[in-house]
């Protein structure tokens, strides 16, 4: 759906800055919780336990445009920190909404946005505790933040030499839908972070490829057997019979939001994946170990050659 | 200071995402903690006690223009939530900021805004602790959220026919520079926390008159004396002449950031105000009391007239 209208009747500026709230909080329904939790008040009072924090933003004709459903562009807003969270372990708390809304944005259009965003909090436990409002002359776009608990914060770093690496899901291909209809993978982070023997976790967003060297320092590498990489179902139909198409599309493209994870090397590789099935439906896969870097690339295939030769998506045209 | 250039090696295009990121961490120093407290992995850590959550918006032509020292603007963007979270006798603790950049803005214009974040942040003892960057094609804008923690959240509701009503600072006129150099009043804030006799308190950012209707309910009204109400210099030097249109910015104007509280009826006005002059620098004035609503307007003068046929700014153009 397109955002804007001509039709003055058909948007945003035909109601004016107090009803439009009152809407907003009226779509969010059972989201909203009441002042002070919710909105209505200079700040939201939480009596949640938060240890995690995060944002993110989306920005229309960059993240999302007008073949997408703006019930999907809403929960893609609340989903984006949803999948933070799950890489943290944790799980999510408290959301704060910021639109950038320019006065020709159709109210159906924010009607169905809100609904999407609210759908996916109630869906997820997630409270959407407050709110801002910019007017903007064209620019449409929403930043949300998320608050969290875990009980034992994953992080990117911890990943030690000799540690195996798995990926949850498929990779690549997101353009073709996935990038809306993801899964925030909560359950498995939650899995996670309820073992010890996790040294790392990332969720996936800008490429395989870049996010796998978020979790090596500098003395290490990450040895990828490529034929273990999962490819998603677009992919495989798009490029199932190019081997390096294939390939370079499940390491560079970006919003898999799945988790890449590492295991202690001490631990028990088939104790750990069975106890994962019978708790998770989520496909995971092992794809490889850290090793130290030495003088080989830090990406690299098992007889020591370069992974790839293209890195994830970077922003602002500068390489 | 203008926030773009034509010149690309002037602007941020030029040395691209994972560089920027590097020079705001730069930028932002002792501000932003070491990750996982701060930037740099899925979600921030935090170890803060929280109970308190607000957002608040800065757009370029809306919130600030060329006029405007980028460092001003940086502050400002924190300053804004630091003024909603003294308005419930808080302290602040974690922020995250969302950037909304254009790839030709200025180099030196980020670098100066994220000097005024990062010096604010320290002298309120607030961390960045993350944030969260976003390309636009002319879009320049930032949103900041902001956790805090409050002993006794002081809440809009709560006020009682005969609380007296006071209000912080002056009033009026910011336009005239208060509205990118005001003091949140986070020490002011805290003084009242700590007071049970104080039965509702809100940061007056869309006018007096507006703001007192949010500390109403249907069933009370707030009789103003109008001689009572504390001008700004700006506002005197501008309209000290012409005493109706001084009221009517006294009362309408925004971005005061002052608070406006009420305290309980059966205080002992000469020893709270002794209290207040003992322990804070900032004036307190006593404007009115809550009284029934009845027929009379809802803001109203000790005779019964209407205190002001204006409200205060609506966005969205309608009314």
């Amino acid at each position: 759906m397109h955002p804007f209208s001509q039709h003055r009747e058909e948007t945003i500026a035909s109601v004016g800055e107090v009803r439009l709230l009152q809407y907003i909080r009226e779509w969010l329904g059972g989201a909203s919780p009441s002042s002070p939790r919710g909105m209505g008040d200079d700040c939201a009072v939480s009596d949640a336990r938060i240890n995690l924090l995060t944002n993110d933003s989306l920005a229309y004709l960059r993240h999302f445009d007008d073949n997408a459903d703006p019930v999907q562009a809403g929960s893609k807003l609340l989903k984006r920190c949803l999948s933070d969270i799950a890489a943290m372990g944790g799980q999510p708390e408290d959301a704060l909404v910021a639109l950038f809304l320019p006065p020709h944005t159709r109210l159906e259009w924010l009607e169905r946005f809100t609904h999407g965003l609210s759908r996916c909090a109630i869906r997820y436990s997630t409270r959407i505790a407050g709110g801002d409002l910019t007017e903007t002359d064209s620019f449409l776009a929403a930043t949300l933040s998320l608050t969290g608990w875990s009980p034992r914060p994953l992080l990117r770093t911890g990943a030690e030499e000799g540690d195996w690496i798995y990926v949850t899901g498929t990779l690549g291909g997101s353009i073709r839908g996935h990038h809306l209809v993801f899964e925030p993978r909560l359950a498995e982070g939650n899995f996670l972070a309820r073992r010890e023997s996790i040294h790392s976790c990332i969720d996936v967003t800008d490429g395989l490829a870049k996010d796998l060297f978020h979790i090596l320092d500098s003395d290490l590498a990450a040895e990828i057997a490529v034929e273990s990489l999962p490819p998603s179902d677009p992919c495989k139909s798009a490029w199932g019979d190019n081997q390096e198409k294939l390939l370079e599309h499940m390491l560079t493209d970006g919003e898999d939001y799945e988790l890449l994870f590492t295991l202690g090397a001490d631990e028990d590789l088939e104790a750990f994946e069975a106890d994962w099935s019978e708790h998770l439906r989520t496909r995971v896969s092992r794809i490889g170990r850290i090793v130290s870097r030495g003088e080989a690339p830090a990406l690299r295939r098992p007889d020591g050659t370069a992974l790839t030769t293209k890195g994830g998506y970077e922003h602002f045209g500068a390489s």
